[in-house]
């Protein structure tokens, strides 16, 4: 048998058709319009824009594997080991999560410094204590109630963490001041609890045609989320707050992309 | 439910669980040894090796899961599934892989330049192109008779290129001159077909107790080893002859420790 009828390219095809598969890349724009506020071109920071992708659609592909949440449906299209397997899907994931460090390690536009920072805060984002310990904390507390500070912590862990990663990554590579920065971080720190809550709310409030996975998925785990554990009408109110409050900070309310990006965590259909 | 209720600490425990269960620890010693060659101490590069060996057991649990190899030993103890379940096994695996680079990125033995380049070549050896496409082949090659070849380039993909990536950091690490570097990497290179060719011959010929794993699991799972393609007879003089060839590099002639693996290739029997 020779080397390509071995298969191995599957595992480049399963890569491309998770990573391209749409989605908002939010994360990525995040990064390169905090760079950007820096002066740093979408081009020369483009590679760590990636990363972050690289590492966001790894952990869907982990996610929705048959011992995770066991999802179909993602992005309109199917999950990745509905398409290619479960072993496929398993290690395309561990391939997007190894190449996000190997493309920093091999950018030509920082330095070695920067580019260190980099993976610090991105490793220190989507692992044992960040990310992955939301993972682990939103698995085993399927068909438990929990209470609103547990599923806080749980998705500030699983969700904000990377988008505070983004701007962290975002500043280094711009020079960004600390002030601003820590202003960048606060902001993106509510915001990511607003993305979850909204998420939790298009669950019951949206149709699976809209949103590109299928609704109540949350309930089919028996997961606690902020509709179960406080109520629609009270997550609505707390989503409002959490994003005046982001617009109240000073570079979210001059600055357009980070004012537009408060509205789109409120306003968002998918 | 309170924070630790929610079981957080689990995953913690599950990758404590797979680091520590034993094994030879063989690619982080490579390191410490070749960085030695260089007058670097072992505490100094420790961080280096436990990266190497992060990547070595991550890819252990993640190879033992169900819809890989589905193994229920490893190292004469359960594997990382069927101690904790399969979703922290596999969260467990990524956090490993994650904290590879963390700990890297977090050294402070060494400037950013070497630790950049420490990251280039593990994410290079155990990506996309290295260990994982080595994985990929493997299962998909499952119940096929593949040729000599293209196993020799699977293997060459799952296991050398870990080994090279060990030596190869040693040698960033050590700053080791380029000609003893291509011996380090060329023996290393041959040396890590032998390692496998030996786990096939021992797949065979040894027992559970011994091994700490179950043998003849390739048979299980349909896999080409060297044994099932080229027979125990010539795979046993296949690996003398690979050996004899490393022990011909005058580096592996000359210095104690890399004498000695090249033995130990040979002759363990675990």
């Amino acid at each position: 048998m020779s080397y390509d009828k071995c298969g191995y390219d599957t595992l480049l095809e399963a890569e491309k058709y998770s990573v391209t598969a749409g989605g908002k890349h939010l994360r990525g724009l995040i990064l390169l319009e905090t760079a950007k506020y820096g002066g740093i071109t979408a081009d020369n920071a483009v590679d760590f824009a990636c990363a972050v992708e690289m590492v966001h659609t790894y952990s869907l592909i982990h996610d929705d594997l048959p011992e995770m949440d066991d999802d179909d449906l993602r992005r309109g299209m199917p999950t990745c080991h509905k398409k290619f397997g479960t072993a496929i899907a398993l290690l395309a994931g561990d391939a997007l999560l190894t190449k996000a460090f190997s493309v920093i390690s091999n950018d030509s536009n920082f330095d070695c410094d920067k580019k260190i920072e980099c993976i610090r805060i991105l490793s220190n984002a989507c692992g044992e204590h960040g990310m992955l310990a939301g993972q682990t904390m939103d698995k085993l507390s399927e068909n438990k109630q929990i209470d609103i500070q547990t599923l806080t912590d749980l998705h500030n862990r699983k969700t904000t963490d990377m988008f505070c990663a983004a701007v962290k990554m975002g500043c280094v590579l711009g020079n960004i001041p600390h002030y601003i920065r820590d202003q960048l971080v606060k902001g993106m720190s509510i915001l990511g609890l607003a993305f979850q809550i909204k998420d939790d709310i298009l669950d019951i409030t949206s149709d699976t045609e809209s949103l590109g996975k299928p609704v109540k998925s949350d309930q089919k785990c028996n997961k606690s989320t902020f509709v179960s554990t406080i109520g629609l009408e009270k997550s609505c109110a707390l989503l409002d707050r959490l994003v005046s409050d982001t617009k109240m900070i000073p570079v979210f309310q001059n600055t357009p992309f980070f004012n537009e990006l408060a509205n789109f965590f409120i306003n968002r259909k998918k």
